[in-house]
């Protein structure tokens, strides 16, 4: 499917920092309003102490600058705090975006200290749009990154979204559930997702149904008959082994097996899961319903989804709730929205920096691009190195990559593909970008995690993938930093 | 200021689990949809171990109700999954919400195993509006409390919302910054929330402001000129003593004071803010700018501006951003949504209870409501009592309460003012809810936190607030647990 053309989102153009518009203003009567500037996204650390992020959030982004305009109520409002120009609430009012933009596509993985998305262009404009890209791809990646973490814990066993309840807003349960297909979720429990986006909304019933009949077994047998070809019962209610199981059995023999189908299964939603998904399987198969599955919810997330796999679970499905949509362990994602330069009048880029004693602080200046580097005999990626934008990496000559840390950390590389993996998805203020499906970025997100070195797919203390500078990127930096420090 | 009729809002309908939807169906398809169930909403701990939790989000839910309704494509969408019964379909497609529903009203403290919120109606819709009922108060209840502690923590230091570009999705910006100001918070760098709820939403300059001029000297002046009644400068681009604070100081008397304004003060925001407020406070104070703020920024929550206070800062307002508008620390508020009973043919409720082996997680039956008690010496609360719904608390006579899980622990209370706390927000369907400004909201929950003793209060360890059942609940509950027990 394609996904939507979003019907949910309101004009979001006010959701941006009051700072950016008395900037903006500042900029407009100051004559710099047109200047140009290039702004990047990039972040510091990996969410749970991972390896790599997940992109996700690029499609919102794009809609977003897609439909920047500000409403006569909009010019109202700032006209009455007083402090603004008329001249620029009238260039608002006119407001028509035309800045360039590139992006990593969504479901690629990335590190720290890489440009995953530039933004080119007026500087009122490059710098008035830092909010709404830094909430929405904060948001999506911090999700997408969770959920890949979550689908990989469950090795191959589906996992379901279930956390719209205990989301941090409907659009958190809605673009969560998005950014959590993206990184690998068979599907979610929330019917509008399905609806606006085509993800698999998927459910089957609460405690309270099973509550609400004179008994469980009245209860099962309801829905058995209403739902008889794909049965799946909650089996918790009461008690897991002395009730639920055996009435599930029975109206599986009694409901579902006289009508020529097969039950779907149990879902087990509280309790010690492991030993209690054991004994079910043990029950089932001696029962006949080898072919049923069992289903697991309850505070799952990825590490105790690894540790019941280990101690043997029998659980053939995940529904995952409060811990994947708010990413609960880690729910920040830490990306910053920094200058790297200017043009002067005649269009020579001057690149910026921001200087902290915090070293991790300093930004990389300039106008820059990155490339992803491939090893050709195993496919799997080994280096990221940040270039200035004019700079090609040959791939068919010996490239040596370096730390940009610790300097001395050389290594040069032979018979590899350099990718340069980000895409432009504005040009002069005209969209260009890729539109794909949520199928293609879930298996594209998943075939790019795939060129990953197992190191650096650990949950814990991962190998620290290279993200390295070229070496002109590498000495304009530190010229820069030299003149700042004397 | 009234808050505005949310004009953001698309339809949420279909923002429910897939199996409110599937339940529906079976309950329509069995001739129960018309049955009436009573549904509570609660939560079983605190968040970040505190002692009570502020309510928030009931205008959200009272819009969300008020709006119910399907629309042609959604009942498709709904057909397409084909498990669905036209004559359910039909019902959806003339949907008209009927319930009552009860709930504590926005700004009050809640604590654990309280019914805040209650449902009443045709178990169809009762059931249906458990996802968006707990989205809601879920996500709106933890950032107030959140904002709640932090602005505690500053000690009468205003604290500013600032945390959109770090919120999970663009609701969650919006309304988290609605949650915090109710919580306490002055206002909110989010202008959407200034035009759209009369939030004060405020703020000055980036880095990038500073990056983008020559010098920082520039950057400064040009602001000061910009915006000469309202100077706060953000001194840390490159290095807060050496240059922000010496060129900030003489920008206030360069371009300030010479137009007959005194400067709003500084911003810092990286770095040891304890150590850098206090050196600068001093030599502001010898340049004879005894009057101008310093406001603090950079990952700041209420344990870190406690210990900052603690340690001298001299810092007169926050802005506090990640960590307020995801409760970082504690970024999921567990509340769920239970069945309580259902009415016979003849209108009598019987109540309904969830058994677990797990004793916190066994529900309480029945059609209930919520008194708070204040001692009229003092004008505290020192304890609530969950009662069945016809039940009255007589304040001008002697009460025993007891502790419901150690009953030998029984105290009879005197002199006290016995408040139901709940209001009725729908009668029929129709909204009956009174409409607060956010201020009226905000000044509540002020009003309503003083009545807690400080022992509550406390960030960790705090007094345990007694959440009592009345003895005829009390018995109600155990007679039921007996009975599923043998």
């Amino acid at each position: 499917m394609l996904e939507n053309k979003d019907k949910l989102r309101p004009n979001l153009t006010m959701l941006t920092d009051f700072y950016e518009i008395t900037m903006a203003n500042g900029y407009f009567t100051n004559g710099l309003g047109n200047k140009t500037a290039y702004f990047d996204m990039f972040f510091r650390d990996l969410p749970d102490g991972g390896g790599f992020a997940i992109m996700a959030g690029v499609q919102q982004i794009v809609e977003y600058l897609s439909n920047l305009s500000f409403t006569p109520q909009d010019i109202d409002y700032l006209r009455g705090c007083g402090i603004f120009n008329e001249g620029f609430l009238q260039y608002l009012a006119d407001f028509h975006f035309s800045c360039d933009v590139w992006s990593v596509p969504e479901g690629m993985p990335i590190f720290p200290g890489e440009p995953i998305i530039t933004v080119r262009g007026p500087v009122i404009q490059a710098q008035f749009v830092e909010t709404m890209v830094l909430l929405t791809i904060n948001h999506q990646s911090l999700i997408a990154t969770k959920a890949n973490r979550i689908v990989r814990a469950a090795k191959g066993r589906p996992v379901m979204e279930f956390g719209s309840r205990r989301a941090q807003g409907p659009d958190s349960a809605i673009l969560g559930a998005r950014a959590a297909y993206i990184g690998g979720c068979c599907g979610t429990a929330c019917t509008i997702c399905g609806e606006k986006y085509g993800i698999p909304a998927l459910g089957t019933m609460a405690h309270s149904w099973v509550q609400l009949f004179d008994t469980e077994l009245d209860a099962f047998r309801a829905y058995a008959r209403q739902y008889p070809k794909d049965c799946l019962l909650l089996i918790d209610t009461y008690n897991v082994l002395k009730s639920g199981l055996p009435n599930a059995i029975q109206v599986f023999r009694e409901e579902i097996v006289p009508r020529g189908f097969r039950p779907a299964g149990i879902r087990i939603d509280s309790g010690d899961i492991t030993y209690l998904s054991r004994r079910a399987r043990r029950i089932l198969d001696e029962a006949g319903f080898q072919d049923a599955k069992i289903c697991a919810s309850n505070s799952l997330d990825e590490y105790i989804i690894r540790d019941m796999l280990l101690q043997g679970a029998c659980v053939d499905s995940f529904g995952v709730g409060e811990r994947l949509i708010t990413s609960a362990s880690h729910p920040v994602f830490g990306g910053v929205y920094k200058l790297s330069g200017v043009e002067d009048d005649n269009g020579n880029v001057i690149p910026k920096i921001k200087i902290s004693e915090n070293v991790a602080k300093i930004t990389t200046p300039g106008f820059k691009d990155l490339y992803r580097l491939y090893d050709r005999s195993t496919s799997k990626a080994f280096a990221d190195v940040v270039t200035l934008h004019d700079e090609t990496i040959d791939d068919s000559r010996p490239y040596e990559i370096f730390d940009p840390d610790f300097v001395w950390k050389r290594k040069t590389v032979t018979n590899f593909r350099a990718v340069r993996i980000r895409e432009q998805l504005f040009r002069g203020g005209q969209c260009i970008a890729k539109r794909r499906t949520l199928a293609e970025l879930q298996s594209y997100c998943h075939r790019q995690v795939e060129t990953l070195w197992d190191e650096v797919k650990r949950f814990e203390n991962p190998h620290h993938y290279y993200v390295d500078l070229s070496p002109k990127l590498w000495n304009l930096k530190h010229q820069m930093i030299s003149k700042y420090s004397n």
